[in-house]
C-alpha cells in the first residue's frame, strides 16, 4: 500500500515535469514568433509583451529545476528515471536560453523603430524563423514521443538554419555597404538573425538530450555543421 | 562508524564539486583572454587552441551535472547541502557558456584576418575584457569564500561592463559609416563584443547564485542596468 502510494506521488513528480516543460515550449514559441512579428511591422507594444513574457518563462524553468531536484533526493531514481529527470533540467535551460534569444530580438524593435526594415530582409528574417520555429516544434513533438529515430534526424536539419542564415548574413552586408544609411537597422538585424540561428541550436541540443533520455548514451559521431557559413565569414555557433 | 564513512563520502563529493568548478574556472578565463588576445594580433594558431579548449570545458560541465545527480541521489542531502550542489550544476553551466563565447569570438579570428583590426577598436575591445575578466576572476574567488555580501557588490558591477559596450557599440557604427570597407571586420568585432559583454553577464548570474547558495534566497532587487544601452541602440542582454 505504502509502495503504491510512493510510486504514485512519483508518476505525479514526473508528470509534473513534462507538462512544465511542454507549456515551457509552448510560450517559447510564442515569443519567438511575436518578437519577429513585432520587429517586422515596427510593433512595440508586441514587443514589450515578449520582453514581460520572458519573467514567466525564467520563473517556469525555476520551478522545473527546484522540482527536479527534490525529486531525486526523495525518490532516488536509477538509470531511465534519473535520466529522465535529468533531461527535464537541461530541456527547460534551453527552452529559457530559447525565450531569452526573442527578448533580445524584441529589444532591438524599439532600436529600430522609424528606420523600418527593408522588405527583403524583413521576408529573410521571417523564412529563418519559420525555420527555426519548426525545428523547435517538431523536437517538442519528439519529446512526447521519445523516440529516439527522429532525435537524430531534426539534429541534421540544423544544417538548413545555418545555410539560410549565412546567406542573409551576406545580404545584410551589402546592403550596408551600399548605402551607410542602412547599418545602424542592419546591425540590429544581424543580432536579430543570429538570435534566430541560435534557436536552432537550441533546438539541436534537445534534440540530443531526448535521444540520451531514450538510450542512455549521446547520438553518435559530430553536428553536422555547414562549412560554408565560416568561410563567408558568417560564424554559426 | 558507517555514517562517518558516509559523511567523508559525502565530503570528497562536494570537494569533487568544488575542484573541478575552480578548474573550469581557470580555463574558461584563459579561453576568453586567449581569444582575445588572437583577435588583437590575427593569431589564428591560439584561436585554434581556444576551439580545441572548448571540447575539455563542455565534458567538465557534464562530468560536474552527473556528478552533481549522483551524489543528490545518493545522499539525499537537505537544505544548504542540497542548495549547494544545485549552485555547482547552475555555476558550471554558466562557465561552459563563457567558454562558448571565448570559442565564438575565436572563430571569428580566422573571418576578420587579412582586414585588420583598428587599433582605436582592439583597444577598446581589450579594455572591455580586462573588465569582464576581473568581474569573473572576482567572482570565482567569492566562490570559494561564499559571502553573500561581496556577491551581491559583485553583481552591481556589471552597469560598467554594460556602459563600456554601449560606448564600444557606438564607435564601431561610426567606424562603419566612416568606410563601407570597414563594414566586415566591424561586423565581427560588435559580435566579439557582444559576446564580452554577455560574460559579464554570466559572471553575475554566478553571483546572484553564490548568494542564493549561501542564504537560500535570491538576492533582492532588479539587477542594476544601464539604461543608456537602449536609447542609443546597443542592446545589452
Amino acid at each position: 500500500m505504502v509502495s503504491t502510494h510512493i510510486l504514485s506521488a512519483y508518476d505525479e513528480d514526473l508528470k509534473f515535469l513534462t507538462r512544465r516543460i511542454a507549456e515551457m515550449g509552448g510560450l517559447a514559441e510564442q515569443m519567438v514568433s511575436d518578437s519577429v512579428r513585432a520587429l517586422v511591422h515596427g510593433d512595440a507594444a508586441l514587443a514589450q509583451k515578449v520582453i514581460s513574457d520572458d519573467v514567466v518563462l525564467d520563473h517556469a524553468e525555476r520551478e522545473v529545476g527546484d522540482k527536479a531536484i527534490v525529486t531525486i533526493a526523495r525518490r532516488q531514481p536509477m538509470a531511465a528515471d534519473l535520466r529522465e529527470i535529468m533531461g527535464s533540467i537541461r530541456i527547460a535551460a534551453d527552452l529559457e536560453r530559447v525565450g531569452d534569444l526573442g527578448k533580445n530580438t524584441a529589444k532591438r524593435v524599439i532600436a529600430v523603430q522609424g528606420h523600418g526594415v527593408p522588405r527583403r530582409l524583413a521576408r529573410g528574417i521571417e523564412h529563418l524563423s519559420e525555420l527555426a520555429l519548426s525545428q523547435l516544434k517538431e523536437v517538442l513533438d519528439v519529446y512526447t514521443t521519445r523516440s529516439p529515430d527522429k532525435a537524430v534526424s531534426i539534429r541534421e536539419r540544423d544544417e538548413e538554419i545555418d545555410a539560410m542564415y549565412t546567406s542573409l548574413f551576406r545580404e545584410m552586408l551589402t546592403y550596408m555597404m551600399e548605402d551607410p544609411r542602412n547599418i545602424t537597422t542592419c546591425t540590429h538585424l544581424l543580432f536579430c538573425a543570429k538570435n534566430i540561428e541560435r534557436i536552432g541550436d537550441h533546438a539541436t541540443n534537445i534534440a540530443e538530450t531526448i535521444y540520451y533520455m531514450a538510450t542512455g548514451s549521446q547520438p553518435e559521431g559530430e553536428r553536422p555543421k555547414d562549412d560554408t557559413a565560416n568561410t563567408v565569414g558568417a560564424v554559426t555557433e
